[in-house]
């Protein structure tokens, strides 16, 4: 079976990758919403079994190895919310945008090497319906002192 | 008369809630735009009679408390853009989004609990068309020196 | 023939600007998607000739009066990324948004004034079509060192 055929979640599948359950809001909002075609997630965190994967800032106790690892981890998260909204990932037309926002050290400006942990893994799962538009934010003080937040936003078919 | 069956005008007074007069941009640009279904606000202050109602840094010279009232000004002056834009609030089929971008001190981490400032009054304004997404971001230096801008995005009937 | 018969292309002749190749995003990404009648570009730098035209802080490296010019710089490239995207900037029915992310130095809080070097070109170009929302974020680090990004969202004929 040629690659393109495959579904999101057999990629997913494939890659050993598992879905965790699309986590809770920290507060009174709701983890997505749809209007038409488009879909987009709240900011994710890097859940892991209900603890961040990783805490602190980019660069400094969070290398910049980790900061990769901890961007997959959160563009992980937010493609379960994905799934959440939609059933299926198949039904996702196209990621239409990532947005990676971080908590850094001062002098750390390899972000776009520690966001390609998001989009590397989009790319995978989603193949040419995964190509996506991207913006880097750097934030002083992030929530729960987490490293990155992920944001998706998505067409899906209706 | 059940609570679902009023408008979002009437939650306001009900509330003893009166929106401000739309703000005035600061720069070379519009409140909000609309494009099919979509509309969306420029990032708003917390003005109240034509003054900022804090100044300073979340965490710092504006503790926590005052920043949840913080966003929940500046989020009735979204508001108020979204009325400016639709004439009738009930034109609004749902709150797509809440971004609430805020001036921290250093260390401060409680930002989901302020902007529930602005979730809470979008809730309680729009009831069931008000579940929205939300993001923080946090800033070094804002305009004004304001503690924080909101952004909302809604969907419209058109 | 009167100005507002003129093409977005001939608004940029006439002011002696040239639009730069559309720059190479800097890492697994794409630097525009469309989505129906949406388009966004990713975050666009200062490029000129392959280099940034600016490098450091606003307000600090960065003085205000070239803070305006890099807003400038960054938006002519966004610019660059719609006409890439849609061919003719006739298709452009209207810019929604611009966003602008900058890296300044402590106590800068003069954004709006330097983000109108990227709103003052969209007005000119687009004319009526370019009356656009607007948001500002500032960040600690960026990528690149760069001043700023910018983002721009259109509506597009389709």
């Amino acid at each position: 079976m040629p690659p393109e055929t495959k579904t999101p979640e057999e990629r997913l599948a494939q890659a050993g990758l598992v879905l965790p359950p699309p986590p809770v809001p920290l507060g009174a909002y709701e983890p997505w919403v749809i209007s038409g075609s488009l879909l987009m997630t709240s900011g994710q965190f890097s859940w892991v079994d209900g603890k961040l994967a990783y805490l602190g800032r980019i660069g400094g106790e969070v290398p910049a190895a980790q900061a990769y690892d901890a961007c997959r981890i959160a563009a992980l998260n937010a493609i379960a919310q994905l799934k959440s909204a939609v059933g299926s990932l198949s039904r996702i037309n196209r990621i239409l945008r990532v947005e990676g926002t971080m908590q850094v050290a001062p002098g750390f400006r390899d972000h776009p090497v520690a966001l390609n942990g998001a989009s590397d893994l989009i790319n995978m799962v989603f193949a040419e319906k995964g190509r996506h538009s991207r913006m880097i934010y750097t934030n002083p003080e992030m929530p729960l002192n987490a490293p990155v937040l992920i944001v998706l936003m998505a067409e899906i078919a209706v």
